[in-house]
């Protein structure tokens, strides 16, 4: 038995949340996924040159990111092309320090985002240092890390998780933060650090690469694309890490229950899936899985639909696909569909209002503080959901919405709008609800051979992208379409993504969620099917996901359609 | 496009619940499924003999099961060994017809079972026919059946599911229904029907045998031992079907939520496991993730724990880890974990009579009604389980288990005892409960290759016995821990696993349950090791099952440790 514990180095001594994994531990399918080696795109297999691309602008007011930016904006982005003959390659006799931080919610992958720049620097540079940040953003605040080793970070290939130093939510926003994020970049003699992370964390390093610019600060920021909810994307970068994996396991889970509901014949499995901002999984679940009805947040949206109308679209499906002897199926929710409802979005902010002025009596008089449109709404609610809306906010002041049991809310609301049509015998089936909330079950799983790939390349690129000095870019790893071979790699200017939002008065810069574009090619395709799905039983049943046999290196169909629509 | 649709036969229209399966709609995974050769025992592939073993007994009560099988009680058990030279074998230009029914819940591999029956009567009998009869025992009764074909039954092979002729929780228990049963019987001119379910549904097989033995009628009854929840096993039998696939799909959940646990650090996740009856579920998932803290019915039944016992277990762990710096964990419940609970069972007994004999009253002046320990019971649970407590009951009056969301209880009850000790200053932690129920995730996934080869063997050994008449058996597959060419093939006499219960003032024969036995080789295992897993962090991730590669042909650890506790 040989235990990889943590050597806690720093100057703070860290009290860590358990110990190193033990990789005596692993079950069978752990271990085969720890020696399997994992190709690289072959630019990166041989010499290279690290060349400019023209200079950037913003994805919106630019003006704007140019004040918030004047070190950074404009920023030229980087692409690796093969070494021409004679050309300067990086230095391999440079030594460099690096830091890596894991930055909000997990992802499958993130472990091989780190083994990526280890292996890098390992091969590329000569006597580096990579150092782990514990416990999110806050490790580099603190200055809390681990120096990592290779026996350290041996039993976190290809593992999902994010365990190997754990990730945290705090951001570096105040002067004072920034101050004790440079003290912990000088004190370290940081040539760089590696932040990976979604939107806000990648914002987070820009403003982090700006300071230390601004500063005159050796030490450069990569951001890496992080994140299952598939919202931080454009361009240059494809997808973010994390989301093929977490959906191919929903979906795994979703066909099983779709062969339930055909086979019991007698239950509506409504499921709710993570991802609050953006309806993505959600999207790409139904392409892989066919159910009879789904719910886009962003439609609901853009057709500012009403919560009575998202109940009329489900029930109107359930009576008809009575009347063809059907009395089950399947629905799928997005987590944060609430939000995405005005109506609802507005009682919210009421209640936040009012809770945040004091609290709910039990005789219910703080009620006619509501609007009375809001009034009504939440007399609708059924009582649970009543009590859930009420529960205490998060850090920001905002409702919980992913306490919000949306899935269980919608079959009480079906149900009882089914009551009233058969009253007046308008419908004759009969319903029976079953609810499901697939979330962190998909957050940690083992990555899928394209998760495990893409992250290492990232990693290997955020490598590049700081032995060759760049700083303010996102690694981009493109071409996903292709074998890892033909993959491209390069670096994208981070204030290229930016737009910003007013805040306080203020202006914050803001790498803009990436939606679900109703014009994009993932909806148009499910859009054209959905009614076929609706009424006909078109389920399929992806399965487990495989690391070997003819289905280990497939891609999302998100993926594959985006490019696909890029490509035309 | 190939539809393989129902053709529905029989004497009455079936209303199919669905249109038979597209396999043209298949994923890459379901479709590499199809075509794949399972192997047989060697034993079957080849000319063997059927010898017949000593004549059996009963599991209980053996004068009243020879009462009330007077036909079939003692019944000679059967045993395929290779075939003696100059031996008679089953007569390979036979024309047999036979009915196939598919009764209760889901389990991964029925449809592989029928495979199994439809391939040995093709391979070694002579036009002989197969009818699927549907929606369960229902189908015999009514006479309503589809015949099986080689291209209807193609795009289910290796399937999960039970849509090919789905399922039924009917029985055949009245003297008209045994009639309609015989009905069907001569109309279709059987001569046998192979019954694939659990406990209840082969105890009903056997009556049915013994009906059929009695009134001579020629048609024979073969079981086959069906059920996630693994409670249906004996000597002869070391495993029922879809116990392999169901724990494995469920401990990848665990293992992803354990991952995410430890990476987070925040939150106690509580997961229900489908069982209600027996624990085995929860005890092979604990085998294979290794959780903190493990709930087994059995054990709380006979050490006759409250639910402030287990309540008490549970918090004590979560206080301790908190003393270690770990406020995180996993929990896994059983489904019917209430139900092992005397006083629990007590006030439930109680609910169910006073609502057997009026409704609640708003008020709660019905709840005087209860005996006091069982009113101090009813109010110590939160409300929302007094709600579920009393929800309509099942068809036979019973408090419905699977409602009860046993896991949010007891985060509500270990957060108020949390907060008691906080109080008295004994537990300085945070407590973040996250609640889970995998269920109907399990029942219809893709069999296992365990599993698939299992149920194949187990429909061809059905096939088996009544081509060379037997009846009132099960079809038993034995050696499982070999390779799959040497395991035994056999017919083990149904009435050798009876028991009788006094029901009704009468005795009513039953296959008892197998329940977890506390001193059997999987439980010693875990209770050896639990003290481990609750304080130090041994999480093992199993991850999705491999059809292919090194971890494809793993088999549970419940089956493992018993068949070497049965070797030992």
């Amino acid at each position: 038995m040989s235990l990889f514990a943590a050597s806690n180095g720093g100057a703070t001594a860290v009290k860590s949340h358990g110990p190193g994994r033990l990789a005596s531990l692993y079950s069978e399918l752990q271990s085969s996924r720890l020696d399997i080696s994992l190709p690289l795109p072959s630019v990166l297999k041989n010499s290279f040159n690290v060349v400019d691309s023209p200079p950037s602008s913003a994805a919106g007011n630019p003006e704007e990111i140019a004040k918030l930016f004047p070190n950074l904006f404009g920023q030229l982005s980087a692409k690796l092309v093969p070494a021409l003959p004679g050309s300067v390659s990086l230095a391999a006799d440079k030594s460099l320090k690096i830091g890596v931080v894991l930055s909000g919610g997990q992802a499958p992958g993130g472990h091989n985002v780190i083994s990526g720049i280890f292996d890098y620097l390992q091969e590329r540079t000569k006597e580096s240092k990579l150092y782990g940040f514990k416990g999110g953003p806050a490790g580099i605040m603190k200055c809390k890390y681990v120096e990592l080793s290779t026996e350290f970070i041996y039993p976190y290939r290809n593992q999902g998780g994010f365990d190997m130093i754990c990730s945290g939510r705090d951001k570096i926003e105040t002067p004072e933060q920034f101050n004790q994020a440079q003290e912990t970049a000088i004190k370290l003699d940081l040539d760089g650090i590696v932040v990976i992370g979604g939107d806000d964390s990648n914002t987070n390093a820009s403003l982090l690469a700006e300071y230390f610019r601004a500063k005159n600060i050796k030490t450069r920021v990569i951001g890496c694309p992080k994140t299952i909810d598939g919202d931080l994307k454009c361009k240059e970068i494809p997808t973010s890490f994390g989301f093929d994996t977490a959906c191919k396991i929903y979906a795994e889970l979703i066909g099983n229950v779709m062969v339930d509901a055909h086979s019991t014949g007698k239950y509506y499995h409504f499921v709710r899936l993570m991802g609050r901002a953006a309806s993505h999984i959600t999207l790409e679940c139904a392409l892989q899985t066919h159910p009879n009805i789904t719910i886009i947040g962003e439609e609901v949206a853009a057709k500012k639909q009403t919560l009575k109308n998202v109940t009329d679209y489900i029930t109107d499906i359930i009576c008809k696909r009575s009347e063809l002897g059907y009395n089950y199926g399947v629905v799928l929710i997005p987590e944060g569909l609430i939000d995405f409802i005005p109506e609802v979005q507005q009682l919210i902010a009421e209640l936040n209002e009012i809770l945040d002025h004091g609290s709910v009596d039990e005789a219910g008089t703080w009620k006619k503080k509501l609007r009375s449109q809001s009034q009504e709404l939440f007399e609708l609610f059924p009582k649970a959901i009543q009590g859930q809306l009420l529960l205490e906010r998060d850090p920001h002041g905002n409702v919980q919405v992913a306490k919000i049991e949306t899935e269980k809310m919608l079959i009480q609301m079906v149900e009882t709008e089914l009551n009233k049509r058969k009253q007046v015998g308008a419908y004759k089936g009969h319903f029976s609800g079953q609810s499901h909330f697939f979330g962190y079950e998909g957050r940690c799983g083992l990555p899928t051979n394209f998760d495990a790939n893409y992250c290492y390349a990232l990693g290997y690129a955020a490598g590049v992208l700081l032995h060759s000095g760049k700083t303010g870019l996102i690694s981009s790893v493109g071409n996903l379409g292709a074998t890892v071979e033909e993959w491209t790699v390069g670096g994208t200017a981070l204030t290229s993504l930016m737009d910003v939002e007013r805040r306080h008065g203020k202006f914050k810069p803001v790498i803009k969620k990436a939606m679900v574009e109703l014009e994009g090619a993932p909806f148009k395709k499910f859009a054209s099917l959905r009614d076929e799905w609706a009424l006909k039983n078109r389920y399929v049943s992806p399965g487990p996901i495989q690391f070997v046999g003819p289905t280990a290196n497939d891609i999302n169909h998100t993926l594959i359609l985006e490019l696909g629509a890029q490509a035309a």
